[in-house]
């Protein structure tokens, strides 16, 4: 089955303590979309300015993503700068030039609105609900989030958390939301807000899901040297829903691989700038890293 | 086989934003022995004044612990003061009176000097050292430690750290000994110190193994509510010494089971204040949140 990802297609600038790397290929859908290629046929929608190099168009192509989607428009593309402390938990917005995407609206191509599995990536919540207008009958739908829309859109990301499958969020964002500083009492807080399904990320500290079947802890994959966050959270849902369509879509059955599946393509992201590493791993590489999570944490 | 605990015996008097509670039973010995004792036999070191209300001894009695090495001596027993933020994850030290335990010598009973398990709970590294000098072979030593003696006893704790087979310390520890804010590049670290095995706790995210195996991705059991963490740790190291000691002492076929029995021990710590929830566990307890853990890490 296939898979629609949705959301910001961006140019990022990021400055860690050891390094500087402008114009990353970056964005929420990009990297999620690269992420739900290694496991299932994706398509992929944003926005970008003329100005978007053809090496990042080439590399969407190299991964197989239906580009229909894509809109092209007069302009600059989203561009973010960020800086990232020594400890690699801490960013800041240093710079964000909207450009064409501040007047983005996501149009669906006719072909796309009978996609079974819908990733609403990071993007405002009026973006994601109109989305899901569009679409017909999704066979299950997963919305990220970001603080940004906590703070200036609140009304509307609650009002679209009831209507999808899995939401997923991270830590601070649950407090933020529930008031919950426990984990477990924000995430029964959070099905009572809509969804069937919510997860929680912990970064470094892997994830954890609540559903019908009760709670699973999910490790992340051990990495001793992050070079570039970025993007992690995205690759993460990406490999996540990828790995769900693949699968033919038995949820219950399947969201627990599908998280470590998605953990461990978050780790390919982690180990370099922007998509430099992501784009480099295979689904043997991917398989060999869940083998070894396996291993790792069996008692 | 039996179990050496070797650490302080205190009053504890706590404050959290929801309660106060004074004159609590605490102490990185009394956690660790307790939690030990649902595994294998226990002997307990360490000194108490005058004062040290009788229903307590009747507690480490009730645990079967051999009292044979607590020393009751002429004045107070150490008393500590704290106060825990909402969060929990920050505590503040409002008083510390040492009492008997400011010139505390660990003296051993000759029938303790051959104990095969010895647990050198968080307590000066120069009274761990002593302890070490007056064994005679130990099997295994486990040695754990605080921020305080980073601070105040660096020479002495790294001295200490060579003559163990296993080192625990939690992450923040972990980054101020070694400079490295990655856990897996801090374990490389500690084991050039000298251990064997290193094992870095880090609260309600789990906790990680290194040694000659690998790592071991050991996952906290889930509260829904934490009432009080302090001596976590302290029953978290514990419970893991009692298991590998009631095992016999296969140390690489068992101290992946031993860390989750030992973070299942110390999840009913963290639900009431002092040892009040540890005291009413049992082993039967035990087993079934080992179970359920086993099944909310399925994968």
């Amino acid at each position: 089955m296939s898979v629609l990802v949705v959301g910001s297609t961006a140019l990022d600038s990021i400055k860690t303590p050891k390094a500087e790397n402008p114009r990353l290929l970056g964005g929420s859908a990009s990297h999620a979309a690269v992420a739900a290629s290694f496991f299932a046929p994706t398509k992929l929608v944003g926005v970008v300015g003329k100005d978007f190099p053809k090496r990042y168009i080439q590399l969407y192509e190299k991964h197989g993503l239906d580009l229909e989607g894509l809109q092209i428009q007069d302009g600059k593309t989203f561009h973010w700068s960020g800086e990232y402390e020594v400890n690699m938990n801490n960013r800041q917005t240093l710079a964000t030039e909207l450009g064409v995407f501040e007047h983005f609206t996501p149009h669906l191509p006719e072909a796309y609105k009978d996609t079974p599995f819908v990733l609403l990536a990071n993007i405002a919540p009026a973006l994601q609900h109109h989305v899901l207008d569009q679409m017909r009958k999704p066979k299950f739908v997963v919305a990220d989030t970001m603080d940004l829309w906590l703070n200036i859109a609140l009304a509307d990301l609650v009002s679209l958390i009831k209507r999808v499958d899995l939401f997923v969020l991270n830590d601070s964002e649950a407090h933020q939301l529930t008031g919950e500083d426990n984990v477990f009492a924000a995430l029964k807080k959070l099905h009572k807000m809509g969804p069937r399904y919510v997860i929680i990320k912990k970064g470094s500290h892997g994830s954890i899901l609540s559903g019908p079947d009760g709670n699973f802890i999910c490790p992340a994959y051990p990495l001793h040297k992050v070079v570039d966050p970025t993007g992690a959270g995205d690759s993460f849902v990406g490999g996540l829903i990828g790995y769900l369509a693949k699968t033919k879509g038995e949820i219950d059955k399947n969201l627990r691989k599908a998280m470590v599946y998605g953990s461990v393509t978050a780790s390919f992201c982690c180990e370099g700038f922007g998509l430099k590493k992501t784009t480099l791993a295979s689904r043997e590489a991917i398989n060999a890293r869940v083998k070894e999570l396996k291993e790792l944490t069996r008692f």
